[in-house]
């Protein structure tokens, strides 16, 4: 028998977990609450759910892919809501950027239900998901691992097991998002600077790209900036509530995080300025007097 | 007849530049402040030079590796200068991370003079000065290239050529150092939240650098953290020194930046906390209520 796997929320990420689940063979149910989702899904193989909860009753792995701790929250416990619909012993996979703690308390109301919990935080984007080739930075109890463990290797190249219990795999991710934003809006305060002095934009990228000022996020993000391309592939308000979610973990334990802090002011800048959708690369746009280069025609 | 480069300036990167252009087969002529530098440097061949004006009058090209532009500015037009010692058409490259004005008026001072002038910062290491494996990020007239290109292909695995005339070197040089301190001081503050947390340290490092929150100084100074070893291969006080000049840069032109003047804020308080002359990782000793991994004993 194949085994099924369960997949709620088919955006950009999900939709490409679900085609590595199903290329990998298993039985794919999927749900997402925009009409035809996951219809659409479906006419390539594996089954189209009606609700989250039919789908929960069917699947003894269930993969999240919401886009924040609310909609999990009320996806797991809202009416309708899938811990109660999970046979015992199913596990629930839980792919959001969360605050740790929710990701602790999910964990923790779900194992007074019987059911089994997985903190698997995603990285690497759309493509990577697509081709099965993301991260996880996962936490979680040895039994939820042992449902589950086939398809988190289906679905990722590489699984980080952090903890024993939930948590580890949400703080690493959230950390992760702390370098990745200030890492964004560090590259747009150079390639700003460069341009406020008259230096090449490309030659600054080049040389940039190979010298130790470089970051993944200034070879990935500033291609976009000297392509004057700022389709969103992931949108400055995404770093708006990311950074929020690194400042209130911090918070919690009155750790100061001056470059966080100040990182997040400058998403928040952008965004209100009138570039959230936008891709994040935009907090170029916040500073003034220079001229961004444009899009080729 | 073998060309003759002067060095003047034997610390870590200027005596392996020198070691670069002696293995290359130059007439290497060596000065430093320090008694015997040169004399240790010569007996394996080259000469050592009892002033920096008898190295300038013998070399049709002196390569200046000094601490910043003060000292250029003595070396250059102090008494016993080297500007005057120069013959006329030789070349004076200029090495040192320094304030792009400060670059440029070098330029015009010294074509007044007759003498040619190279604005060519450094970047990778001692270890890549030593295997003639750095980078040099250049600006010059081509009359400049013209005399001094095969010394600067002896000493560097890329010579980045930004403009012709003095300035876009030194600019891209002091917007590398803004990302450069950027990112360590991010990478200490993400570090410093992982502590805080409870993360496994070495897992946060693993993942992170095989993740999209990577910078190449994350990798490189978070091994010292990890190791507990804060043996300075670059010291707290150098990014002290570079930030300030990032800032200078910008405030010459009114231009806000506000993760560099946070980062540069971080590095003060790390200095006159007790820690400028450790490692510049040492950052992370700003931060409270974490304990930090101990060297290995």
């Amino acid at each position: 028998m194949t085994a099924a796997v369960g997949v709620i929320g088919l955006g950009a990420m999900g939709s490409g977990m679900a085609q590595s689940l199903r290329r990998a063979g298993f039985d794919v149910h999927v749900f997402d609450l925009r009409p035809g989702a996951a219809a659409g899904f479906a006419r390539d193989g594996g089954s189209a759910c009606a609700s989250a909860a039919e789908l929960a009753a069917a699947c003894p792995v269930v993969v999240s892919v919401v886009v924040n701790a609310e909609q999990t929250e009320d996806l797991l416990f809202g009416s309708g809501g899938v811990a109660a619909a999970m046979a015992p012993g199913s596990v629930f996979v839980m792919c959001s950027t969360v605050d740790p703690q929710r990701s602790i308390g999910f964990e923790q109301r779900l194992e007074a239900m019987g059911r089994l919990y997985l903190d698997a935080p995603i990285s690497g984007g759309a493509a990577k998901a697509a081709s099965g080739e993301m991260t996880m930075m996962t936490a979680g109890r040895p039994a939820a691992y042992a449902v589950c463990e086939a398809a988190l290797n289906a679905m990722a190249a590489k699984v980080y097991k952090l903890g024993d219990r939930a948590g580890a795999g949400s703080k690493v991710k959230v950390i992760n998002q702390l370098l990745a934003g200030v890492h964004i809006a560090a590259a747009a305060e150079a390639m700003a600077l460069g341009l406020r002095e008259g230096v090449d934009p490309a030659a600054l990228y080049e040389v940039i790209t190979h010298s130790a000022g470089n970051s993944w996020m200034f070879g990935n993000r500033m291609a976009h900036v000297l392509a004057g391309d700022y389709t969103p592939l992931s949108a400055v308000d995404i770093f708006v509530k990311d950074l929020g979610l690194v400042l209130d973990m911090a918070r919690a334990s009155k750790f100061p995080l001056p470059l966080s802090s100040t990182a997040h002011q400058m998403f928040m800048q952008a965004s209100t300025a009138g570039f959230a959708k936008e891709d994040d690369s935009a907090v170029i746009k916040i500073f003034p007097g220079i001229e961004l280069p444009k899009a080729k025609p």
